[in-house]
């Protein structure tokens, strides 16, 4: 079939398929398991460290129950894993109760489902800026406006978020949801401080909306004190409403088992079950039923432990080889948890320009652009620390150094030449116009 | 929370949701897992065939592999798995090469993939009349204009099929895809004839639209030849091009596992994978290393030969129960193969309002109505065969029958009822005009 042809339906597809666009980490993907790569760019959690052994075992268990496992179940997920959900999310902090709880095909089928029920074409949502790339590709599919307000080291900063609230009520635009990552946040690996989440929920109470509180990260903390959810928090205050709280497995378990929850209210969990039904009728019973049965008799928190302690060290290493190897020119964020760290280059580099250099020294990151709906964030990079070891981490960020410094040196011989081309243009003006004024 | 809250954020839906209901299988789910009920709603494969020692060894074959099998995968799938999709395209006659083949989390989601890559609001599809609900869901989500062609005992009717299209491009309707479900179709149990799947396929090319092939019971013939897919067909004629055939096997080996596939040409898949990605990522890497050990291991074939054994004799039940017990007013199809039976009941009668009290005497269908965009089909079960007993198959029946005809009595009842209160009224009146006359 000739390359020509490959477009030939583009009369039929729908609108929207212009707005949404390959994640740069999903289309890099085949070159990211190539041999010798160092890949900084992927937000894969270490799935070797659950080991052979307890696969076997928790395989092993479901399977007098294979029946079942094999079969469809409840659109809004097993009984048994809810009961598990409502236990994690107690270890977390926030208390649930099991009919409250919906599971998904991952908390980004929750982002989908939640788009579906909520946007119309040209609504708006409020997202940090930066924020994770997967709900945007989510959310595009629906067509709606994006504001990002700014975030700081603190988290979203909520007087800008609520600028942007007036600016969009003044301009007759319906935010829908604020969009949040409160813990250890993709990219950045930001955590909000307590002050801004109430600060957060006093805004969608003032403006009658929604905030949907994505929380994969939250239980892989290294250091210091956990913050209540904002769920947790509209719960102290007597409600719950209008938090719509996103979790998963894939970080304190397995991604490969494709499994998450939403935890909210029953009218919209009543919206969520018939978006559901179209998008794949249920999630899987084989995973929801693995799920159960580890959580259930295993020592799962000794696992994440056992994850954060890795991930901590990786971090460490990540930390202090920026501190080692960066030019000074570039900064990058403290994570106390999570899998990523943010850095900030200097503003005329662009880092989606610089990738295909990287790889091409065999390592990957992810540039910041995709974190922003407008084509912001190019000078920024999203580095992954929890899939690579520490030796294999600092050597990675060596050579990501290195290629940054490259750049920069480049630019700085570049205004060198064009400071030299003016003042030899500016000689040469000058020489003419002497010239000129000796004719 | 009071009851009146629920809806509190009704303002807040998309307006999609309005147009989005569920199915009515999904929501009687609880229902139908009661004790001492006979389901011949769902649309279960009998998953208790396929043995926990099975079980055993393809989750123990990959255990070496765990780690691969928990984590993130490629949107596009496996190769591995692509590979098993070709090899069973193959064995249902329809040569596929490994890079139009596009895994999905079910065909569920392949349906609602290629909604959201096709159908902007007020687009049509057109479809059989009835067909899956659970592609009406799917598509619901994404506002288009339903219109049906009626089928006969050969499949969809070309020439009814022909003229919808005329009239949608008179209107100014731009149909997007015709979505059919060709071999023992759900609801129907219908199969195309070879000859209407050409003269399809020639509607395709007439007025420049994809097909989108939905084939998930095709090995599941118990009798007869099997017939060409339009995909094969397609390619005999030399393209690659405008069908989008859907697999699944949730039929062929397990439902559980939420796995399935998409096969078309690249520039379709491209704008699907975009799709997948805001919807789930990827699907899972467990389900589909499962499949691929065992499909590689074990004799996939003869499994399905054994379920289709088994699915025959419970065919064969329900066939012989409906003509020992049905009211000659009732007519039904006869399936080749696949899950269902399609049963007509005299057109006074609606199986939606007779549900409750078959459940009563505990027995459950999916009433007609949900198959169909319009609120058509009221007077027609779907009755599944794949997932009880015979003999329980056989008391099902019989209840049904005896619910059909108590209502059927009831209505000659109220008609002899009406008829009498006519001739009543008529005597009253005529002894009035009588009366009247005598005045
Ligand atoms: C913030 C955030 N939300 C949601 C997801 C999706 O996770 P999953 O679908 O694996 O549960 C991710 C994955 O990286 C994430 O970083
Ligand atoms: C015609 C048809 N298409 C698609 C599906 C969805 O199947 P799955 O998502 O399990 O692959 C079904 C399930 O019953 C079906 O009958």
């Amino acid at each position: 079939m000739p390359l020509v042809d490959l477009d030939r339906f583009d009369f039929l597809y729908a609108t929207r398929v212009k707005g949404m666009k390959s994640a740069v980490t999903r289309d890099l993907m085949a070159t990211l398991s190539r041999p010798g790569i160092i890949s900084l760019a992927g937000g894969f959690p270490d799935t070797k460290a659950f080991g052979e052994e307890a696969f076997r075992e928790i395989s092993q268990a479901i399977a007098p129950d294979a029946a079942q496992a094999l079969q469809y179940g409840p659109t809004a997920g097993l009984e048994s894993i809810k009961d598990v959900i409502v236990e994690v999310m107690a270890a977390e902090g926030t208390p649930a109760r099991q009919e409250d709880v919906f599971v998904t095909t991952g908390a980004q089928q929750g982002l989908d489902l939640i788009a579906k029920v909520f946007l119309d074409e040209g609504d708006a949502v409020l997202c940090e800026g930066p924020t994770y790339a997967g709900a945007l590709n989510a959310f595009a599919a629906y067509r709606p406006k994006i504001a990002h307000a700014p975030m700081d080291r603190a988290g979203i900063i909520p007087v800008a978020a609520r600028e942007t609230l007036m600016r969009a009520r003044k301009q007759g635009i319906h935010v829908k949801f604020i969009y949040t990552v409160p813990n250890f946040q993709n990219p950045t690996g930001v955590t909000m401080v307590a002050e801004r989440r109430k600060e957060l929920l006093g805004l969608a109470r003032e403006f009658d909306l929604i905030i949907v509180e994505d929380n994969p990260y939250g239980m892989l903390r290294f250091e210091g004190e956990p913050l209540p959810s904002l769920a947790a928090l509209e719960q102290e205050e007597g409600d719950v409403d209008r938090v719509v709280y996103l979790g998963t497995f894939s970080k304190i378990f397995a991604p490969g088992v494709r499994l998450g929850w939403v935890h909210a209210q029953p009218g919209i969990l009543h919206k969520i079950n018939v978006g559901k039904q179209g998008a794949d009728l249920c999630s899987s019973n084989l995973s929801q039923m693995m799920i159960s049965s580890y959580f259930r008799n295993a020592d799962w928190k000794s696992y994440v432990k056992r994850l954060n302690g890795m991930y901590r060290e990786r971090r460490d290493a990540m930390l202090d080889a920026l501190a080692e190897f960066m030019p000074k020119e570039v900064h990058w964020t403290h994570p106390e948890g999570g899998l990523f760290v943010w850095a900030t280059l200097p503003s005329y580099l662009d880092a989606t320009a610089m990738l295909p250099r990287a790889v091409a020294k065999n390592v990957a990151y992810v540039p910041g652009e995709g974190f922003y709906a407008g084509g912001a964030g190019k000078n920024h990079m999203r580095l992954n620390f929890s899939f690579v070891e520490p030796d294999k981490i600092r050597r990675g960020v060596e050579i990501l150094a290195e290629t940054i410094r490259e750049r920069m040196e480049l630019r700085s011989d570049m205004e060198r030449g064009s400071r030299q081309g003016r003042s030899q243009k500016g000689a040469a003006r000058s020489g003419s116009r002497a010239s000129g004024a000796g004719r």
